[in-house]
């Protein structure tokens, strides 16, 4: 099986939107072992559009177009596509039903209607968020063509409720997919672990990295959804068991939902202190809805008479040491743990640069202290040998924090740490 | 002048990678008046990639090419550049000179080598970043096919620096190109107020808009670098007087960048307390090198007893109009500017949602107060009328703080604001 992405908007040539939509599409179908050898953008031209779809057809078994489905003049993409696949528009009733639920008492138009016709004998996709549905129109030669919304809030829910289980259904099966996070280990070391693994068909295994993250997929084909289940857990489990205790967490949307949802159902609060991460920490985690059952309170303490005004770091120790040591992210971690009787504390204190690094204390250090009940953990970040840019220091230091009180609150062993009680 | 874009890259094609540079490459050309009427991914495969280049160089004036320079056996693109050309490759010696500086003592292997390999007769742009060059090379039948490595990071300054000038000069000419960023206007107002502007050739006005903000490039092309910074004057004079006060600065990162850059010119110093924005200000603030000359302190205050005990918010006060009130909000914003004896104050507080709204305090109300010498600007937030998302409310209201701090710092009228001396 063989497809192509063509992504339909003038908007997308330009430069003013960014097509992630091909990347999501390209995710889904590889997943599902669909060969994507060709991604392309047209813009709202129906000329060229049917070009492409024609050109596409005749070497791919199936095509994904993206955009152009919306209710003005320039969407093209529902006509062209009804043109090359043979199929004439028709009214859909279901989905008029739920355009008209849409836009509830305010007016809808006859632009807005025309979100209802859809190529007769299509599988239809219901947007579940906006207003133009999707669909599946099989051309004359037996080829396939879907139909995507553009914006990616509608398109993604679709991709994932709708069109996988769909091709998953042409394919006589179902699918099972799992998304296992870690922090800690890069992209390399991870594929190493799970070098066996990522060439299998069925669960496939595949890495993915962000700057400062690697994420394992692991998807599973089976007949139906249990079969699929039952194919994807030893494998899943195989993956958790030899990242170990990288793993934060799986299926979840990222590390500090993961840290809330731990202290929330222990009962437990956070404060923070931050010096060179600024409240990138505090806003990541309060980024969480529901974040303030358990962070109380956050600091950004940029000046030392803050450190000692906010978190009573001795003015002593800063002459004598200097901000960025570890003895002031333990007095930091400490001081606003105490200040705001909350049971955990962090402290951070670095230089993110670009300036402001010494030979002493160069670019790219960093002290995170966590302390508890029980004492307190310190970690060094040392700079990684090239120039990183201020943000990845801030986003790298402020994850390493999450990670040391996540695995304090999992009761792992916290790595590379020095405990002091 | 007719171009195609084509993004190299097997990463791209699984969408694990995002096709950012083709946007990047896309704005460019736009801004020369070249029409890009395709742009298509081809995976790390030389046949394809030869079969896209000569597709390609047969319906257009000129390609460009993204990714695949760089010294692994799957970097294709010079190769396969070089045979659709009929240009072979030669060493290039100012690019090996730079890649042996950029290599320094650590070795340098024969694929790192092959990255100076360059088409005979092209032009050369040089990698002031990492290590592939790009260029440009004619074809026998007079086209244009332009190499570009994949990296963002190295594509950026390259496609500004080199190839811009490059293709401007082609045209014989030169170009000019300014970004005037606004805060508070909507890109439908503010097109509204260009419409006269943005259908003209030279210079071109053109409209982008991000979640918050909306942003106006104006390019010139002249004959020489004079005489295009001549034609952009006027018009980007134009553009700024019609967009006022909304415009916070041009040819400038971002708003906090222009903050930070007041308060340090005006040797003025700024402390933040934020609720519902949860250290997001802090954060964004923060974010800019040198912040820590201007920026002491700040807090955040989730709890009612941390704006009690770090901004000395009267319990009473909170029991009675509540934690999200204009009270809270200018007690915050005083509180913390005393507290910490800077010469600016800034408090939020609101329902950041999806929870937490009531039908008198609704997700997405906030308030925002900025405290200075002369007394207090209270700003209030409401809900759009669409359930916004929580990072959206919490990075408007920041952008609110930010732009009423600049506003004031430039001397400018707070619109939407009452003052409380």
């Amino acid at each position: 099986m063989q497809a192509e992405i063509i992504a339909v908007g003038t908007e997308l040539l330009l430069g003013h939107t960014i097509n992630t939509d091909a990347a999501h599409v390209a995710r889904a179908l590889a997943e599902l072992g669909i060969d994507v050898f060709g991604s392309r953008v047209v813009g709202d031209n129906a000329e060229r559009l049917e070009k492409a779809l024609r050109d596409g057809l005749r070497e791919n078994d199936m095509l994904v177009t993206t955009g152009g489905l919306g209710p003005t003049d320039d969407d093209l993409t529902r006509e062209t596509v009804a043109r090359v696949a043979g199929a004439p528009l028709e009214e859909h009733a279901e989905s008029l039903a739920r355009l008209k639920d849409y836009f509830g008492s305010r007016p809808m138009g006859a632009n807005q209607r025309r979100q209802a016709l859809l190529p007769r004998g299509c599988a239809v996709f219901a947007n579940t968020v906006g207003t133009a549905p999707g669909c599946a129109v099989a051309t004359p030669e037996g080829k396939l063509i879907i139909m995507l919304p553009g914006p990616p809030s509608e398109l993604l829910p679709m991709l994932r409720e709708c069109v996988m289980p769909f091709l998953a259904r042409r394919q006589r099966g179902a699918i099972c997919s799992h998304m296992v996070r870690t922090f800690g280990i890069g992209e390399g070391d991870g594929a190493l672990l799970l070098a066996d693994l990522t060439p299998k068909a069925n669960p496939t295994v595949a890495t993915y990295a962000t700057d400062t993250e690697m994420y394992v997929r692991v998807t599973a084909k089976g007949g139906d959804a249990r079969e699929a289940a039952a194919l994807a857990a030893p494998v899943l489990a195989d993956v958790r068991q030899r990242l170990g205790a990288y793993v934060y967490g799986v299926d979840v949307p990222h590390l500090q939902a993961v840290v809330v949802d731990a202290l929330t159902r222990r009962g437990r609060t956070l404060a923070t202190a931050e010096s060179c991460t600024g409240g990138l920490l505090a806003a990541m985690i309060t980024d969480v809805p529901g974040a303030s059952a358990v962070f109380h309170a956050g600091v950004v303490t940029y000046a030392n008479e803050a450190k000692t005004r906010l978190l009573g770091v001795p003015p002593a120790l800063l002459a004598r040491v200097g901000a960025v040591s570890p003895e002031v992210a333990r007095h930091m971690a400490e001081g606003v743990r105490r200040r705001h009787g909350s049971d955990w504390g962090i402290g951070i204190t670095g230089i993110a640069g670009p300036g402001g690094g010494t030979p002493e204390k160069p670019v790219g250090l960093v002290y995170i202290a966590l302390s508890g009940a029980d004492g307190t953990w310190l970690r060094v970040m040392r700079p990684t040998g090239r120039a990183m840019p201020r943000a990845w220091t801030r986003m790298r230091a402020a994850g390493h924090a999450l990670d040391m009180l996540r695995r304090a609150l999992q009761g792992l062993a916290l790595t590379h740490c020095r405990f002091v009680a």
